[in-house]
């Protein structure tokens, strides 16, 4: 397919893209091609606003009165605006911290429900700082951490398995690890699941009670588009939140913050997995970015998505595998998350030359150039503009 | 003093203030009182245009490249701005999460110096988030939590403690702890102090130096305006930062996060005390309103808030302690933080009357109202007002 006729069957796909509309939510550059959602979702008109009316009315104006009026509601608000996107009950799911902190949490809470376990199980390709905080959760229970590759993990898990952990959709390759597998065979052997979703919500659809899934993070500034630094968010199983504990428990999950008991009491449900004052501005930021997900289910999501990167692959295979470039996500879309990466010797160079001319994708070292490819603004003519790019540089 | 002459004498004190044009680069509605910046400090003209800068400009158009071209930088650089408020050098402090959890972390890697020990000693009236934290912290390494009346710390520190912690400002009273006293006697004992400036930070001096302090953590949204949920900070001794770890050891921690290493190698200096992915809305926005401490020095400020904590204690003895108020707060300035506390039975029922006339201070539980000083934007003539408004309702 030439570029030409790529260009046309890409104006075919646009004009009957039932999600072109959602494009109108955000205010991206009309000169930058934005194929970077997986690293920092872009600023909606929604969190523009929202912000505005925080900064001025929320602070300004009501000040202290803020708290009680709106922000103390905000983590389990948001996290209940969160659920649905992973198949969670309302009342389940609170926003708060960063996706590190609240891995420490689910991991530590986990270890605590299986006292008598000897490891941690650990995706060897998982995202570094999920190896990081499953070392320092072992370290401090005086576990091990046995990491083996994703397809191995299955095998891995034993009588001797406390926790398993891995991210749903790998940051490099985007392969959709097999949750159903990995799950099971975790249950089955008595250990506890924390699936990171990082790269994952909002753009891949996901179902925690399906599964069965014990404890979930996620983040909230990446296809979620709640802006740099934006709280992530943690979900625990019904079944097991009521029993649970985590190590920083500060006052905001106290059954009873103001109260000011020098005893600690959890709240009930998620609420004990909040630790001391909430950021308000990013979780202002993303409450109002998830409007977005009114607008797109995640099924259409889902649908375009591939498409998307279906779309991409096509033209990798026409323009791209033969300038150097080498296909390392999946092929089928069904293992494909939302991204792609392509191994490229000078990909850094390509790059950061690609980013001087408002072309965003990432880099990850040794040689990954990675795509990612959002279905609320990124459109089928973009994708033939970014293999241009690609194919030219 | 009748409320007349009262007014006088504040309009003499604010017409020869030397911080009076520091009120200007606030900005709070003109029909609000506001003594509760002890509870959130008010909005700055700075905050507002950097936050609409960081949307427009370094979200919405460098999007991703932000982090190279600034974020990345911002935990270490606002560190350092605030660093001179606490008498701490460059590069010492960070700027990320909340104080819960970094009171956390600077416990953990205290508890991971002294291994032998057996408890940590807390005061007693401290923030009830730092004892359910230093329970958690003793419990997670088998330590027990000794906690004390303030008065009663010195003689608590033995061979035994591993660590004490308190806050330097009481929440409640406004009581100045006894830091000389305490540290040394920590530090005779071989035990380390972690001091908690969540009510010192912006108004009252602190020298984490002359005190030889091990650890600090303080927070972003009281004295230094940050707004809600500003990110806090965290101190470390230079002598101790090199040898110190802490749990939650995420990617944001590592001497190269960029490197994508699957082993955890701790970020130098200050730096290792980051987790994950830092809130780039909130610390922006502290970022910006740090800039009032370069228009005001901490010595002047501390000066007119103990001339505004006076001048209230005075109208207080002429006109509220005939009317059920009682003086919590130390009479003694130099005991005295920058809020005063009066115990007043109906004092909940008042301070929400207060709240529906603009008339903004905290409640504290059972009967504590909280009113809080702020030299940047509190005027004599407010606090005149302030005791008209408490006296008449």
């Amino acid at each position: 397919m030439s570029f030409e006729n790529a260009q046309e069957r890409a104006n075919e796909l646009d004009s009957t893209d039932s999600l072109k509309n959602a494009r109108n939510l955000f205010d991206i550059p009309a000169d930058v091609l934005y194929f970077d959602g997986n690293s920092l979702g872009p600023l909606t008109h929604a969190s523009r606003q929202i912000l505005q009316q925080t900064i001025e009315v929320e602070w300004r104006e009501r000040l202290i009165r803020s708290w009680s009026e709106d922000w103390l509601a905000m983590p389990a608000r948001v996290g209940d605006l969160i659920a649905p996107l992973i198949g969670a009950p309302q009342g389940t799911v609170v926003c708060c911290d960063n996706t590190s902190i609240n891995l420490y949490k689910a991991l530590s809470a986990a270890v605590g429900l299986r006292p008598n376990r000897k490891e941690i199980v650990v995706d060897i390709d998982n995202f570094p700082t999920d190896i990081y905080i499953a070392q320092s959760v072992a370290d401090q229970h005086g576990l091990s951490v046995k990491a083996v590759k994703a397809a191995d993990m299955v095998t891995a898990i034993s009588e001797d398995t406390a926790v398993v952990t891995a991210t749903h959709v790998d940051y490099r390759t985007a392969n959709i690890l097999d949750v159903e597998g990995i799950t099971k065979q975790a249950h089955r052997h008595g250990a506890l699941m924390v699936w990171d979703l990082a790269h994952t919500t909002g753009a891949v659809p996901f179902d925690v009670l399906a599964h069965d899934i014990d404890f979930a993070v996620g983040c909230g500034y990446k296809y979620l588009n709640g802006g740099p630094g934006a709280p992530a968010y943690i979900y625990g199983a019904e079944r097991l939140l009521d029993q649970v504990s985590q190590p920083l428990q500060g006052w905001f999950g106290h059954d009873a913050p103001f109260a000011f008991d020098s005893g600690f009491r959890a709240a009930p449900g998620p609420g004990r997995f909040l630790t001391g004052t909430v950021t308000v501005l990013g979780m202002k930021s993303l409450e109002a970015a998830l409007s977005v997900f009114s607008h797109a289910s995640m099924a259409d999501i889902r649908r375009k998505n591939t498409e998307l990167t279906s779309f991409f692959i096509d033209l990798f295979d026409e323009h791209l595998a033969q300038r150097g470039f080498t296909l390392v996500s999946p092929r089928d879309p069904e293992l494909r998350g939302s991204h792609v990466a392509l191994g490229c010797e000078r990909g850094k160079e390509l790059v950061d030359r690609l980013t001087a001319h408002n072309i965003l994708v990432d880099f990850r070292p040794p040689d990954l150039i990675r795509c990612g490819f959002a279905a609320p603004y990124n459109g089928f003519g973009n994708v033939v503009s970014l293999v241009e790019s690609l194919a030219a540089f």
